[in-house]
């Protein structure tokens, strides 16, 4: 540390303020420190604290939120730099990044090298870009391709930025959907129905981000998921296969970073999307890999050359990772199952493991088909006779009993809770339904407060082709307020019919 | 606004949190609104108040800053909105922006449309863009490089979102250096020789931003410059010209925070400066413009090849504007004059006005060229006599007796202060300088406290290709206190020499 810097030393205060992944610092306008530094606001700071550093955005305080001497740091930076109440920080300007060069390159035309990309993520990871450096990162990967080369390098630095599983020699399965399509829950299914065949599937899910269930929400209702490796090593040792929440083990941390701004643009670069798919599938040691690409006009992949395009980048990436992959089309111009929302996604769940009458035949069908692939791919049936096994895992109960057996594994069975309010909306004229709005559809479901709210969101009644009369339910909505359930109604009041019916000649 | 918005109020508490432009929302992680809505952290919010409405980033607050039932607003959100303490305001989630499609469009390829850029401009100047909007769009116009059309249309878009200057019928007359050098100020030269030659030269500069001293700094040491239009108008009839600060004047407000994050991101795209020139010169009413385009490896114009690029599109879009331009390329190898820094640049332009036999002589022809040039483009000088007609207004002392006028008309001339704090920086061995880096110069001039502390900065004694012995003097260090002395040598003594020498044979 230069001399000059020993008394840029400033007492931390705890303020509490959240900014999500950005790191702030919170200094006083008139602090001696940013007077003989001359820092301006949002200027980058670096932050020092015993053996830590961290790299910050300065927020300038003219209010008497701190005393003289005083600095505050966000929660991010926080806990980033392990700060404690009252403990000194030094600051000074922070240097630029070197691998900020590389990213103005690749903006004016070069390509990625491995080395640039692995100071970039790691840079990522460790907090040192601001949201204009990521912004600017993602979008030049929009705008300049990235060749299979750079998506190699990219996922790879992706991978060793994190913690890598190890499960021994076994084939390791996964299976992975492209874009979700509100209800595809199939995965809670075809890890029973694989670790049912004898195949061991070690599955880490996301909660939902913008959606309103991610699969592990839907699981939180019917077994704890927050486990930690050990405790999901001692599950899938015992029962071949786990479902647990991902966020407790640490893989591809880059990842979490560049999604929210990729959210933030409604950017999807098909580098940054491989990148992010099997970075997370190869830390988590899967060998055997099924993918999922449902396609239709609202949902992410919109048409069959899109997915081809997809299909043929992820495939060549996961081949040079040493992961068997197989891609699979799907069907996504509607949801999948009857219920939107973690209890009402978990309610068609344990309808086709306990093969129900009415259990939704499209879960059942998409579930049997993607776990038939994955057992054909990894050994666990011949070509051709994987479907007919994942079919008969279910038919014959051995789906259920290992599905009950992981639950009760991960910490017990529980039962998905049921909403308190709920409202049908019905249909204003006869006809047949020729469209349905997947993001709208799960806009609502959000609305009636989905996910957070469990036993929230939506249940549909009807399919396309169908044909509906005036005044039939076409979904109804569940809620656990009042106040949700207006806001959801308010919403489809206000904006087209969600499900679009053509009226009948 | 729908009704369930109507119970999204909250109160307003001023937390005096300033983020420099980021309009952002602090609110407890367990409002009633935040749960209702489904907020998250880094949610873009709608705020409104009254008539207004803006657009501002979410950020949580976990400890008692904000009491139940209150938010707060940043710095910039609060004027913004217009906002007042215990004021009400209601919430909801922000619409996506419609020309933020536009955006995204760019980044794939397409073409902006002159309207698809009033739009964007629009949204940026209402603070409508987060960080992560515009480091996407500044990323994407440097990535797909703006073509002549749309470089015309983004400076049209940036010259409607402020105000225009009307100055009547005479010829009105400018300069502008692009990429600044350090101590190239020939800009309060420039505007003595031109109105004592009977022009209208009426000029706003800037702040530094970046740099040790911006033409507004210098001035400053020299005569009042925070005048308003009125004001400024006032001495322009009377003097013909004026070199006045352009903060007051809103002229192409987006451009500031366009500046911002390029200068965050270290990239320039030609498009953008070309437009953030241009913009300026339009609104302020210039009819006659000089572009002094400083060109070295260590200025922001790095080769004759890039110059002659820039110049041409700088060109083609002056003339659409109906500005008549000459762009000028110069040697942009080293600094120009002796000081960097307010008051030892002023010092500079004072000896050239009084003719001094020390005044440095690179800055004297700098500022009779430019000047001549606009001379002759204005019908000030025939063809070939500019520079004659400039050097004779320095030579007889009207360039000199006009600058003292214009100061007086400005609110007094003013004697710039002297450093109390020097100290040499001495050769460490024998040759001759065959480099000098600007930019490091710039830096420990600024770390010597240049621009806040008026008389800091250096003054050079080297220049390149000089022949220097052991322990001469290349350049004195000034500076207002000890600690940024000691700073600035701080810097010094743990970088290369800034100053090359090249061992003589």
């Amino acid at each position: 540390m230069a001399q000059s810097e020993l008394s840029n030393t400033l007492r931390l205060k705890r303020l509490g303020i959240d900014t999500l992944q950005e790191a702030v610092i919170y200094m006083r306008r008139d602090c001696h420190v940013c007077r003989s530094e001359g820092f301006s606001a949002r200027a980058r700071i670096r932050v020092n604290a015993g053996d830590g550093s961290i790299i910050a955005t300065l927020n300038f305080i003219d209010s008497d939120l701190l005393a003289p001497g005083e600095a505050s740091l966000s929660e991010p930076a926080w806990i980033l730099l392990g700060a404690e109440e009252g403990g000194q920080v030094s600051v000074a300007h922070a240097r630029s990044l070197d691998s900020l060069s590389s990213v103005r390159a690749k903006v004016y035309g070069e390509k990625f090298t491995d080395g640039a990309l692995r100071n970039i993520v790691v840079d990522i990871v460790e907090g040192r870009y601001s949201d204009i450096h990521l912004s600017s990162f993602i979008t030049a990967c929009a705008a300049r391709s990235l060749d299979d080369g750079e998506i190699l390098g990219l996922t790879r630095a992706m991978i060793s930025a994190g913690q890598r599983l190890d499960w021994g020699a076994a084939p390791i399965v996964d299976k992975h959907c492209v874009g979700g399509l509100p209800g595809n829950r199939t995965t809670p299914i075809i890890v029973a129905i694989v670790a049912a065949s004898g195949l061991t599937m070690p599955k880490t899910s996301s909660r939902a981000i913008t959606s309103p269930a991610g699969t592990a929400d839907t699981m939180a209702t019917l077994a704890p998921v927050d486990l930690d490796l050990r405790a999901m090593r001692r599950v899938v040792e015992k029962e071949g296969g786990c479902v647990v929440w991902g966020g407790a083990v640490d893989l591809s941390p880059a990842d979490d970073t560049l999604i929210r701004v990729e959210r933030a643009l409604d950017i999807d670069s098909e580098g940054q999307l491989v990148a992010s798919v099997l970075s997370k599938k190869a830390a988590a040691g899967s060998t055997h890999l099924v993918l999922d690409l449902p396609v239709g006009p609202t949902a992410k992949v919109r048409s069959k050359a899109d997915a081809a395009s997809l299909s043929a980048h992820l495939l060549t990436t996961a081949r040079a990772l040493g992961i068997n992959t197989t891609a699979l089309q799907s069907d996504g111009r509607q949801p999948v199952g009857r219920g939107i929302g973690p209890a009402l996604e978990a309610r068609d769940v344990l309808a086709v493991l306990q093969c129900e009458a009415s259990a939704p035949q499209d879960l059942r069908d998409r579930a049997a088909t993607l776990a038939g692939a994955l057992l054909e791919l990894s050994g666990g049936a011949a070509a051709g006779a994987g479907v007919a096994k994942a079919i008969a895992a279910l038919d014959n109960g051995g789906a259920w009993d290992k599905f009950q057996a992981i639950c009760e594994a991960q910490g017990g069975m529980r039962t998905p809770p049921i909403s308190r309010h709920q409202r049908p909306i019905v249909s204003e004229r006869a006809g047949r339904i020729n469209a349905i709005d997947n993001r709208r559809l799960a806009t609502a479901a959000k609305l009636a407060g989905a996910p957070d709210a469990k036993a929230a969101g939506l249940e549909l009644h009807a399919a396309l082709g169908q044909q509906v009369e005036i005044s039939e339910p076409l979904f109804t909505l569940h809620a656990e307020t009042p106040g949700e359930l207006a806001y959801a109604l308010d919403y489809i009041e206000s904006h087209p019919p969600i499900l679009e019916i053509e009226l009948l000649q």
